[in-house]
């Protein structure tokens, strides 16, 4: 039976691809640092559970297509409290930010459109384009500039009659990258200029070091109208497994097309709904107190990332990952060899290839992602691992 | 801002169109019997709240993009018990019904594909198929004939190059029909013989009265390798709002490719997989004392529709819903009138105009859709008042 080209042309997930090996290694009794991930070990907020077990009910019915008033309501105030004002009609919950993600695809974009997005980016940015039909053309930017964005000619030059958006994570992921202001007013100046949407996922706001904020693309001025804005409780909260999500816009047009399919998928689940409206009321200490955590263990792997030879790497300061070009010729090889081949009393490390972070064919071969979501003695543990494990490899061939 | 031609092209949904009428009437004081949605008042089982308030767990995380295995092994021998027997790599958990259908097109069709689907059909169809650039075909089932399907050579007529599947859902929502063997068996016929896949939408499957049993497409002999089974808790548990569905299929290499779009979106809710394995370990005596309180609502709704003259209604023998053909000229302006100007001691009802579950210009205007899923003493009263506003609507004429 022959299946779709779409779904033939997608790749399948490059995180999870080791994941077998790292499991029959495990089996054999190995300890294993997982890096590749981005599932932080930070407890969820009691708030969340306490509400879905107080939650009063017979039947659990269908939400509202648009989502529950009182998480809608929650996050109104989440961006209120950094002057952004968003109407109740201009914010739709979804199933995480990735239907969040997909749905935006849909509503901007027919099949052959494009959509700009700088690389390496999150990787399933490309299933949710591509399952739609929707391709990405990558802006490249690098390690050596910390990941920041290229000039503006560099940009504008890969425009064509089909781009309608450009995507964007900030904080980024997988880079760890916090575009600063100029940046945000440059792909302002771009979108206005040649008609695009910004599609701005904030997943990870709130996760900027080192006194620096993370600034949301709602605060930009005169794009009101092109601006999306893609949020969710999962890194920000800890609670990957809820599974909500949200889009913001003041483009009352986009929103109430967007809501045409919420009401095809009925609803998100109601009670992680309830849940996660705790979640958007918890204060700045709550956030404030997981930043330095966060900030904690970026420390450690910067320190000993700077520490080796060879190793290219700018400060991380946002999100929870960053990407660094080690001295290796094939970062993957690099990455199995330290799940077969290496071990000290019993443990290794895992991290993710950066390969599949690039759309650009050949580019970031050398490169890892690394995701610091565990407690500071780990994070010491592993990153000495890696040091370590590099040293070893690099001596032996 | 242009927004995309398959987005703009999308209907809003018809089951919900006339929602801010019903609301008005209801602020006004009136009373409105909702026949009109599939959202049971069936308590939700409580072994669904409980497995969840025992889960013990500090930090939500994610679950496995294909499902929860406790969730998957309870659907496995969910299905075993009527002899079907799915491996554990073929089943996929889904946000609901909804994500599998969406999932399961585009996995299986391009863009300018078709599928065939038995009309009037489930409005949301056409959300999951235009949304991703598949249109739908109708095969035209008729009120006089109970809804079955027409002659195989009707059928085999509408096939074109880009047929790629025939989806139905069985027990049938909105129709309330279930197909008969020789149905089910003519369906795989014309399958085989024209190479499609067949999409059974199973999500109403154990609601079937007067001895009748809905078979599932999954006993059908000869065609493993194209039949996708779509199931869902929301109606067979009464826990619409859960999000829980999921997609079989003993074809893996389909499997393994919508796992693909599975991984993109990562998982589907934690907590709400937990709780739905414990409904699906409930027993036949659960679906039985379900069952006979839909067949006694199904028995007022079918004595009131056929003492009513000029009324043309089958006896619908599954779901919870029957498509009726009205003494009325447009069903839909009987509605409002029902809505706004009836009413007997304050109360009035609300059904669905049946329209909009045709694909064909034209068709089913003088056609309801009732939901039964409101207890026996409501739905008496129910009734009566349509009967009644039948009599004076049509005295008025």
């Amino acid at each position: 039976m022959k299946l779709s080209n779409r779904i033939m042309s997608m790749q399948e997930s490059p995180v999870r691809k080791l994941v077998p090996i790292a499991t029959k290694v495990k089996k054999n009794g190995k300890k294993v640092y997982h890096l590749n991930i981005g599932q932080p070990d930070i407890e969820t907020p009691k708030v969340f559970m306490e509400a879905i077990n107080n939650y009063d009910t017979t039947v659990i019915k269908y939400s509202f297509s648009q989502g529950e008033p009182t998480l809608i309501n929650a996050i109104r105030d989440y961006f209120a409290r950094d002057g952004i004002i968003f109407d109740e009609d201009e914010i739709l919950i979804t199933n995480g930010g990735s239907e969040a993600l997909t749905f935006t695809t849909i509503a901007i974009c027919d099949p052959g459109d494009e959509i700009l997005v700088p690389e390496p980016f999150y990787t399933n940015y490309s299933g949710f384009t591509g399952g739609v039909n929707v391709s990405i053309k990558p802006i490249t930017t690098k390690a050596e500039e910390g990941f920041h964005l290229p000039s503006k000619e560099d940009i504008v030059r890969l425009i064509t009659p089909k781009t309608k958006a450009i995507l964007f994570s900030n904080p980024g992921n997988p880079t760890g990258t916090i575009l600063r202001i100029d940046e945000l007013e440059m792909l302002a100046e771009i979108a206005k200029e040649h008609n695009l949407y910004i599609i701005s996922d904030e997943v990870y706001r709130g996760f900027a070091y080192d006194g620096l904020k993370g600034i949301s693309m709602g605060s930009i001025k005169g794009v009101d109208d092109r601006v999306i804005i893609i949020e969710s409780v999962s890194k920000r909260y800890s609670a990957c497994g809820a599974r909500i999500g949200s889009l913001a816009s003041k483009n009352k047009e986009l929103i109430k097309n967007v809501l045409k399919l919420c009401q095809a998928r009925l609803c998100v689940a109601t009670l992680e709904q309830i849940g996660a409206a705790e979640l958007y009321k918890l204060t700045d200490e709550y956030t404030q107190s997981v930043k330095d955590e966060y900030q904690s263990r970026r420390d450690i792997v910067y320190k000993t990332l700077s520490e080796i030879p060879g190793v290219v790497c700018e400060k991380p300061t946002g999100a929870f990952y960053v990407v660094v070009k080690l001295p290796v010729k094939n970062a993957e090889d690099f990455i199995i060899w330290m799940l077969e081949e290496f071990e000290e009393d019993g443990e290794t490390i895992m991290m993710a290839p950066a390969e599949g972070f690039y759309a650009t064919k050949g580019l970031g071969i050398d490169e890892v992602r690394i995701a610091y979501v565990l407690n500071t003695t780990d994070m010491k543990r592993a990153m000495y691992l890696l040091r370590k494990g590099l040293e070893i490899y690099n001596k032996k061939l």
